[in-house]
């Protein structure tokens, strides 16, 4: 056993700790609530987030408070869903890993307030830590996301956006939370400032990199391969980056057909495949998916200040994961 | 002049700079957020809850931090314009207060977008004010906010619905905010235990009595004269106390007929007369107004343990108002 099987058992344990924390931490006096709630954390998440934020606790080589760890990898998945449910309504999605969305399971309106209502869980929870430095974290990250998520509602189909908007949506919409992730688990384990600051950055580095790895996705067979129905993005109107580079390098003629199919919600299979033939022809695929590269090596540098671990081992190995496997 | 007219004067230079703070702590960087943050707080409220936070502290006697008092009062009022835009979302309105609804100017997805940012960024102050009895407090009423909100969706056409679990969500979805704006500038103005308290169970009062009014004025004349367009919750199928009250007092047959109408799209002038007219009838105007006069009662009791003060009779004056006017 080697790569992220081994990741993933090492801290087997601990990650059943941290369901039982986010299941037992439901704590609704509606059932519908809970119900939704429930659905939507059990609809095939990963849980990268809270194993990020325990082997940058672990990181820090500190003992830590197991009870604060555990609410804080809690509450992390927490956010992170509560953002899947508004996303999935502002998307018109209907389908999620493989299952219905909880919009179509019980509609838009309760999916809106389950993820007001984990938001809110999340700030409760957050505050019994009583630590300022946990509450400006974990706020100006929320912030950040909905402003990513604004932000990119903003540029839907607008066929001039440049790589400098896309990469920052990417950043506050997706990286801002695994950078929390991290950063969160330094600061329960009593990291120093210079860990807290490497693992931040790990963290932003890694989360651009699964956006873009993700992004190019949609794309791509491999996409397909894993489960993924291709060309959402391209339908949604939502520009990223093998659709910037491409709009960038192609001839007039064909920029004025990709523009036409963007946004279009009756996109047809044979259009995909002229637009994916045009992004193979021009590179722009593999241009993504280099940038996505690229950030992962940024990522692995930012662990540098650090001697060697398993612990280290372990967020080196992820770095390398989050663009190759879909999350 | 007196009455509200006076209340209004006193505090008009407070209020001034609450308005101020409000438009000052708009900060996003995506002009589309502050735009139409700026649009619906622009929207004709009252600023009821500031204001109730600004005489509570005063009523402490003490000397008070400004910067977070108008920081509290400002972020109180983010956190009612999320619920706002929010909530239009889920009941698909198309006017609040005589003025197109955000959804209607700019869509569901920027206003679920921007309830989310002015959440996000009312947790984001309320943590500079590095008080953790502030943070609990707040965390707490917005968890109940949301609780409420979803506790009536979840009892939406619920012909069975008793006074009691209308009662909760009366408290939960709006008593609560008014409550924690009371507690909130006690909290600022260091106030006692016993100050903390009294405030909390008169603003939950002044919560209940001012919601289940503005539930009768949907059914009643005055709400007309007041800009409302009536029989909106009789048509969106919640189930409120005037309706609670004739569902349980009329005849079988009326009962059937009125059911029929109970989140009806379509609903008629007639059919809606028809239904107040069974309302007179039966006296469930005359008790919801009874019902919302006995909590403003219990807020005025809440306040016996204060000498009395001029913003002593403020809050006093304010009971009264609540029940009387539209907000």
């Amino acid at each position: 056993m080697g790569g992220m099987d081994l990741v993933w058992s090492t801290y087997k344990e601990s990650l059943d700790e941290v369901e039982e924390q986010i299941l037992k931490g439901l704590d609704s006096k509606i059932d519908l609530v809970n119900d939704i709630a429930t659905y939507i954390l059990n609809s095939g998440g990963k849980r990268i987030r809270p194993l990020f934020l325990m082997i940058s606790s672990e990181l820090t080589g500190n003992t830590v408070n197991k009870e604060h760890l555990l609410l804080g990898a809690g509450l992390i998945e927490y956010i992170h869903t509560a953002t899947l449910l508004h996303d999935d309504v502002l998307d018109n999605a209907d389908v999620r890993r493989g299952n219905a969305t909880a919009r179509v399971k019980w509609g838009n309106q309760p999916s809106i307030l389950v993820g007001d209502y984990l938001y809110t869980l999340a700030v409760c929870q957050a505050v019994t830590i009583e630590n300022h430095e946990v509450n400006h974290l974990l706020s100006s990250t929320c912030r950040s996301m909905t402003e990513g998520e604004t932000l990119q509602f903003y540029h839907n189909k607008d066929f001039n956006l440049g790589e400098e908007t896309y990469f920052k949506i990417v950043e506050y919409k997706t990286a801002s939370l695994i950078s929390a992730s991290c950063r969160l688990g330094a600061i329960i384990a009593k990291g120093s400032e210079e860990t807290k600051g490497a693992l931040s950055s790990y963290g932003r580095h890694i989360g651009i990199a699964f956006q873009v790895a993700d992004d190019t996705l949609d794309y791509t067979a491999d996409g397909r391969r894993l489960g993924k129905s291709l060309g959402e993005d391209l339908k949604g109107g939502k520009i990223t980056l093998p659709l910037i580079h491409l709009l960038q390098h192609c001839k007039e003629e064909e920029r004025k057909e990709v523009e036409r199919l963007i946004g279009e919600p009756g996109l047809q299979e044979e259009d995909l495949k002229q637009v994916t033939a045009l992004m193979r022809n021009y590179g722009s695929i593999n241009y993504a998916i280099k940038k996505a590269q690229d950030f992962v090596d940024l990522a692995k540098e930012d662990l540098s200040c650090f001697k060697d671990s398993s612990h280290r081992q372990s967020l080196i190995t992820m770095a390398d994961y989050v663009v190759e496997r879909d999350h």
